[in-house]
This record gives structure tokens, C-alpha cells and sequence, in this order.
């Protein structure tokens, strides 16, 4: 009986409250019962995605809204730029390659942050580009991009801004509106605390308008029959129906603890969490930190282990690198249900991993440094 | 406080068991935890689809699986055939239409079955036809189309038969491999008595060699993705953790009655469901009766009230009829998680209902006729 301590970027825990939810008896989605739940949940949307927009639930992946935020936007023969610094960047090239579109891609070295000035310079010398594609936390590396900055140069153009803020929304700050972000997409499996199924979309009035024109083929992920459906509080197709209940519950857990004390609190225990990581003498990964996973390069020797034994022996799952980071890195989730003592769990163990691979480190020095930042914060 | 009773045709009612499992603490998807219970789950699936071939688990409601099943095996300009005798049998149309495809309907009324001779004679006509789409139960309606029969007759051309089995898999006799069916779909909220959120999706050799010459555009539904994530037991985007470990306790139930010990039951059900509907002086809708759900036409003048009297003053939900048949029919399932005390629950209640709305009925005759049924067979 191993008890579990999960601290990936995404699932992320369940607070048992939510989890209880996905146990009631199933209701049907097509009933008053299930509509005010729907119109609470979509409401909750908004007010976390801070948008004056309507929200849309897709059943999918958060794969399945990156292709809804093409598919929907964008015509054959399109021109777009994607600005990619890791794993969930490069997927925006990915599928919009799959659907023959004219990608021109801005991709930095895996670590470092978009350039918004390469963004502003590439729309210049490319008027026709219809859509900007971005992420906003790539926790493939464990980077913020500047959204904001980002949403600034694009709004002064004919191109939309779509962002992929699967990981990061809820957690740390991201406003749609301000920012002027046209397309936002994020998933239930994060921030939100629930199980992954759910993904969600909101579009402006300057992405609607490249709908009316968009003629790339789709059907399930067609935004307009989402958008006919929402009148009704429903979804063009059966949505999983215990997940959109329980996540009701989640958007009351959110409500009450305020987003901007969420924000705050996943920010403390980020700067924690590289308190812990320098204390160990690693050396962290990445430009600008992100506030919702914290990245450290480990020795190349033992970096494939450590995931592995952290996992096997004292029930911590935290994340390795992907792609040419496999090994190379490790990935220390800090979002939703977590909470400080969590964070010292993780690091306590972390310890104990790295002395058993033969890494010098004085024991108790990641926990004692993480304290420290947690106890200057009440 | 309303004690409710699901008897619609999906979501279907959910075991505790399995319930349960969705409010266990969620576990990491790149696991061997997790791979461990996805290869029992997929090894289970194949079993109940009666297939020496791989499923594959798509996070998606079931149209999400029939764009699969578009997008994957053709190409631009090609020819398909798409039989259909309802709502659902039309949705096939509707996505072949959304990606611009030749698109051959033979479209009987509904409530008649589809007629395996005029598919022979459509395949004859155009021997350049890619593919035959069709549907097995059809819920809409609620009748079953003789795929056994258009199986034979597909499998003799180069075509390949798609079915849409979303309803009638688990709870009415269904063959993949035996029957010649090259693609079944199918979903977790019918047979497999699960929440909505998952899609499962099975293909012979003869449909991959059309998958390796496919030129539809795909990303988050392409196939070749999930084949390969399929042998190191993942998928190829984050799943919904939480009902594929619930999916392994619907399995396990689904087992330990019997595949053909389910479709009995099923079959009883829906005999005495017609008896019950009989003796109301309800006429039965549809040619060929499926065993998932019993439909009867009811006045045009009070139709549109019955289904939600039934379900506001006694918790009791069944559907009524879609599209130009909405108002015209009411729809009882009896599938999943049903036993025969539910049937006899939705009867009594009917029963009241149909009083209270002015029909001349007798009370008690349509449970009496139910139970006469249900005593008959032990």
C-alpha cells in the first residue's frame, strides 16, 4: 500500500470534495437539472478566464482545443506564425502542418522565452499572417512568455492571438481580455484540479469574425455548433456529463479562495520550490520561471533515475524532461490542490532519492530553504 | 429531494463499483501503474468487441469516434456510402459532407431498418466506393440494422463497413470479426454503464490499408498515433485517468456476468419493455425492434408532455423523440445497469402519467404485461 503524492504538471490532485462529486449518480444531459449545473460551470469559466466572452466545454484532451483554435480560425493556404520554446509550442506547428497550412515558425532554444520583438518583426514582414500561435506556461521547460506584451503587438495588426493556457490558467496570472488574447484554450486537468476530459475554448469578436471565414473541414471541434448549443445550456454532443458536475465544484472552491490568493499562493510556493531546487545545489532551468512547475538540470548520470526511484519509493511522482531534455532535467509541480506541506513531502524525499544516487548534498537543506521563503509569507 | 431513475438511452445508469473508482485519488498517466490498468482495459475491450484487433481509447463523445472513422480512412474526392435510418445514421452523412467527400446516402424512413440489398446494389453501381457507413442499433429510432448480413455482402468488394455501435455494444449481440466489420465505434456511457467522456475505436487490416493511403487532414483524431502509444500502453494525449480506471471495474462486472448472459438479459428486458407498451394500447415504433431501448408512438397531443412528467414528478427519465419525430415517440432504455425492478418502476410511473395526461388506460396493465414476460424466463 503505497500512499501517493502527485506533483506532475498535470493530472494534478483532486481535492476529495471535487472527486466525491464524480461519484454521484450520473443525471442526463439533456434536463433543467443539468443546465443550471451547465450555466453555473460556464459562468465559473469566465470569471477564471476573465473574458466577457462566452466559455465552450469540449470532451477532449487539451490536444483537441489546440486543433479546435486552428481548424475553426484559419482557411487551405493559410498563413500563420507559431511562437514555440518547447514541447507544447512545437505541437501548434505540428498540427497546423497536418492541416497544410503555411506555418512560419519562431521557435528559441528550449529553455528561453518567446521574443515578443521576433513576434512584431515576423507580422511586419508577413502582413497576410492571419494568427499568432503561442503558449502561455510551456511547462515542457517550466517558462512563462509574456502574454501581455505579446497580446499588445498582435492587437495592432490583422492577426489574432491565440494562447494555449492549459497549464497555467487559474494558477498564475493571465488575463484574456486585458491581454488582449482573441482565442484562449486550457483543460480540466491543471488549475482547475479535476480529471482530465474537459478542455475549453473562448473566442473575441476579432477571432469570430476569422470563423465566419475559416474553411479548414471539421465537425466535432466545429466552434459554431458549440457556440449554437450554448443558448440552451447544452453541448452539441453528450459531455461527460460527472466531469462538468464535479467541476462545478471546483470553480466553488476556486471562487471562494479568490483567484488572485490563488495566484499568490502558487507564486510562494514557486519561489519555494527554487529556494529548495539552488539549496540542492541544482541549477534551474529556464528564463523566466513559470509559477506552476519548477525545472532544474540534473547530472545526465543519474537523471534518468530520479523520477523513477522518487516515484517507486516514497510515492512522490514529479515530472522528467521530454523530448532532448529526457534525463536531462526534473519537473516540480506546485499548482492546484497543493499546499505547503506537499511541497516540503517532495523535497524531503528529492533529498533522500539524491544521496541514495550518490550526490553529495547536506540533508534537510532543501527542505530548511523552502521554510524559509514559505515562513516569511503568513 | 428527488430519488431519480435513468432509463435513457445514455448516459446509462452507473454501478456504485464503478462509480467509486472515479472518486479514488487520480494517479499519473505515464505510469506502470497506469499501463497496467490500461492494458486490462484495452485486453477487455477487445473482448467485448469480439476482435482478435487492437482498440484504441479516444478522450471524445462518440462523434468524436465516427470523425475518426471519416478522417482516417479517406481522401479527398473519395466515394462513400452511407446507409442510415435515423438521427445518428445521418450524422455519418453530416461529417463526410463536412469534409467534402462523395457522399452516396441510401436514407430509409425512420423506423424502418436499413436494406442490406440496396447497399449491394449501391456497391454495384460504384465499385469505386471507399467505404460503407452505417449504424447497428439505432437509438433514435430504436431499431437494429442486420449488420451480420451487410458485413457479407461489403466484405465481398473492396470496400470496408464502418459501424457505429455506440449503443448496442455490450447489451445486443454484436460481432466484430466474425461479422466482417472493419471499424466499430464505440462509447463508455451506453453497455459500458460509464460516464460519457470516452470513445473506443477497432480496425481490421483490410481498413488500415485505406488508414496508410488516407489524405484527410487530422491531428488529435489520427489514428497512426494511437497505434503507436497503444504498445508501451498509453495514449497518445493525456486520457481521462479517472474513467479509464473506472472502465476497469465496468469490464471487470462485464465479465463476471458474461457477454452472452448480458445480451439475455437484454433481450428480456426489451420484450417485456414492447409487452408493457402493448398493453398501454401503445403502438411499437420501428420495423426491427432493438434490445437497448423500446420505442412506441404516443398521441401527437400530449407527447411532448410525457417525458417530462415523468421525469419532474417521479424522478423518472426517458426520452422522447428526435428530430420530426420529437413529440411523436417515447424512447425506454433498458441497457447498462438495469435491472428488471427499473423496468417495472418506468411502467408504473408511465402508467400514472398517462392517466393524469386524459389517455384511457387501465392501471397496472402494462406492469402486469411486463411481469408476465419477466416470469416466464428465470
Amino acid at each position: 500500500m503505497t500512499k501517493y503524492y502527485l506533483l506532475t504538471p498535470g493530472p494534478t490532485q483532486i481535492p476529495p470534495e471535487v472527486a466525491l462529486k464524480e461519484a454521484l449518480p450520473i443525471i442526463h444531459h439533456r434536463t433543467n437539472e443539468f443546465a443550471t449545473i451547465y450555466r453555473n460551470v460556464v459562468e465559473g469559466l469566465r470569471n477564471v478566464f476573465l473574458t466577457k466572452n462566452e466559455v465552450y466545454i469540449l470532451a477532449a484532451s487539451g490536444t483537441g482545443a489546440m486543433e479546435t483554435a486552428v481548424v475553426n480560425l484559419l482557411s487551405p493556404g493559410d498563413k500563420l506564425i507559431v511562437a514555440s520554446c518547447g514541447n507544447f509550442g512545437n505541437r501548434w506547428i505540428k498540427i497546423a502542418q497536418g492541416y497544410g497550412l503555411k506555418v512560419i515558425s519562431i521557435c528559441v532554444e528550449w529553455g528561453k522565452v518567446v521574443k515578443p520583438a521576433e513576434i512584431e518583426e515576423a507580422l511586419k514582414n508577413n502582413p497576410d499572417v492571419k494568427a499568432v500561435y503561442t503558449t502561455f506556461t510551456e511547462t515542457s521547460t517550466g517558462v512563462t512568455n509574456d502574454i501581455r506584451t505579446i497580446g499588445e503587438i498582435v492587437s495592432k495588426t490583422d492577426a489574432v492571438l491565440v494562447v494555449d493556457a492549459i497549464s497555467g490558467l487559474v494558477s498564475q496570472e493571465f488575463r484574456t481580455d486585458e491581454w488582449k488574447v482573441d482565442l484562449t484554450i486550457s483543460g480540466s486537468q491543471k488549475g482547475f484540479m479535476l480529471a482530465p476530459g474537459l478542455a475549453f475554448i473562448t473566442l473575441s469578436d476579432k477571432a469570430w469574425k476569422l470563423v465566419e471565414t475559416s474553411k479548414l473541414p471539421k465537425f466535432y471541434f466545429d466552434i459554431k455548433k458549440y457556440k449554437k448549443s450554448y443558448v440552451t445550456n447544452e453541448t452539441p454532443f453528450t459531455p461527460p456529463v460527472t466531469l462538468v458536475v464535479a467541476l462545478e465544484e471546483s470553480i466553488k472552491l476556486i471562487n471562494k479562495r479568490g483567484l488572485e490568493n490563488i495566484w499568490n499562493d502558487c507564486k510562494l510556493l514557486a519561489k519555494a520550490a527554487r529556494a529548495g531546487m539552488t539549496a540542492l545545489g541544482l541549477k534551474l532551468f529556464g528564463e523566466v520561471s513559470c509559477e506552476v512547475v519548477t525545472s532544474a538540470s540534473v547530472p545526465t548520470d543519474i537523471g534518468g533515475k530520479i523520477v523513477k526511484i522518487l516515484r517507486e519509493k516514497y510515492g512522490v511522482s514529479i515530472a522528467g524532461g521530454q523530448g532532448h531534455l529526457k534525463g536531462k532535467i526534473i519537473r516540480f509541480a506546485h499548482m492546484g490542490y497543493v499546499g505547503k506541506a506537499d511541497l516540503l513531502v517532495g523535497f524531503a524525499c528529492l533529498e533522500m532519492v539524491l544521496v541514495e544516487l550518490g550526490m553529495k548534498i547536506e540533508k534537510g537543506k532543501a527542505v530548511a530553504a523552502a521554510e524559509e521563503v514559505l515562513l516569511k509569507t503568513k
